[in-house]
């Protein structure tokens, strides 16, 4: 089956280093559904009675060199354990598909734009359909989710180093819900090493002295 | 981009009609996703500890010469209505894809088999990806849902006429599950009409007296 993109992903992060691992975990993380050719505005007609959005998109930057394997480390795990690769929400499948439920914030049909808020999406990520999400249909509670019981939940502790200028205080939550979830490998652990994070144009530095992440500078 | 079945689905339901229309709405239909070329065992590890399992699928009995409009009149609103179709699940769509959450019934990795219960799927549908349900990610409660804001609920009693044969108590709940749904198309309103629907192998008749359906005979 041949499909074709009806979207792409606007975000401030650019690469998948800091991009949160699933949907929801950066709640006030800002993002935009572009149209693209074939669009309508009619085709939205209705959209804004609902709250939440399922995205379908691809791995567009999944290592072209690296094979799909039947099992995969999820770094829920801290990268040691193995799990089969269809019991988790890895990159690497068989199909690179990837799924995620957003907060509708403002639809803009003549625009063909749908703002949302909280997406795992990198900035360019292809977009091959949208649908509306159903509570009815779609939202089950009081249910085992094998090893990803629990939202991750923030990791580290972040601060900030007196900058040369304020740091606005929107600015200020983005990074901090993104930061504390450790952007880090799993198997990084020195305090030393000072790493940059691309958002929304900005070069954040940061280092981790145990659960607490300094943010050094924002340029 | 290119992707291929990892799967199909096996159901009783053989049609699109009498297939629900959307997952859940007949929680207790039993339905198999069977892996096919490319599939490992070890694929499947870890997914026992899961209850739902999300099915992302191809619209596979589309009319080929149905072309995707920008507005859809979904079956929720009598037929008469039009949506955006991306703020319906219309089966026609600029990428025909489905999706669909499913309650894991058993998983039998040897046999490249998942039972599962609640599918809108029908049988021989194509599957693309499979991913487990993560509830933290994934379930929202108390938002809108716009015109799809309750589950559709059963709209018709549904009786059986005797029978030269006794209809199993799973078999009838199943079919109870289906039928009270009201297969017929929005248009249709005739008592003397008689409908056939094919169930794992067996032909059910049945027609339709206001809002009791009469399941006729079983063949």
């Amino acid at each position: 089956m041949q499909i074709e993109p009806i979207a792409f992903f606007r975000s401030p992060l650019k690469e998948k280093f800091g991009t949160p691992r699933q949907a929801g975990i950066a709640p006030g993380l800002p993002g935009t559904v572009e149209f693209c050719k074939g669009f309508e505005p009619a085709m939205l007609d209705g959209l804004e009675g609902f709250d939440y959005l399922w995205i379908i998109w691809g791995f567009s930057l999944n290592n072209p060199n690296a094979a799909s394997s039947a099992k995969v480390r999820p770094p829920r795990l801290g990268g040691n354990e193995k799990m089969g690769v269809y019991a988790t929400r890895s990159p690497y499948r068989p199909n690179p598909l990837g799924l995620s439920s957003v907060r509708i914030h403002a639809v803009d049909a003549a625009a063909g734009r749908i703002e949302v808020l909280g997406a795992d999406l990198v900035d360019g990520t292809p977009i091959f359909d949208i649908k509306p999400y159903l509570e009815y249909a779609d939202a089950h509670t009081g249910i085992r989710s094998g090893f990803a019981a629990e939202a991750p939940g923030g990791k580290l502790r972040v601060v900030f180093e007196d900058m040369p200028f304020a740091v606005s205080e929107p600015l200020r939550r983005q990074l901090c819900e993104i930061l504390s979830q450790d952007p880090r490998p799993a198997y990084h652990d020195d305090p030393e090493r000072i790493y940059g994070l691309n958002f929304d144009g900005r070069n954040v530095r940061f280092k981790v002295e145990g659960d607490t992440l300094i943010v050094l500078e924002i340029s």
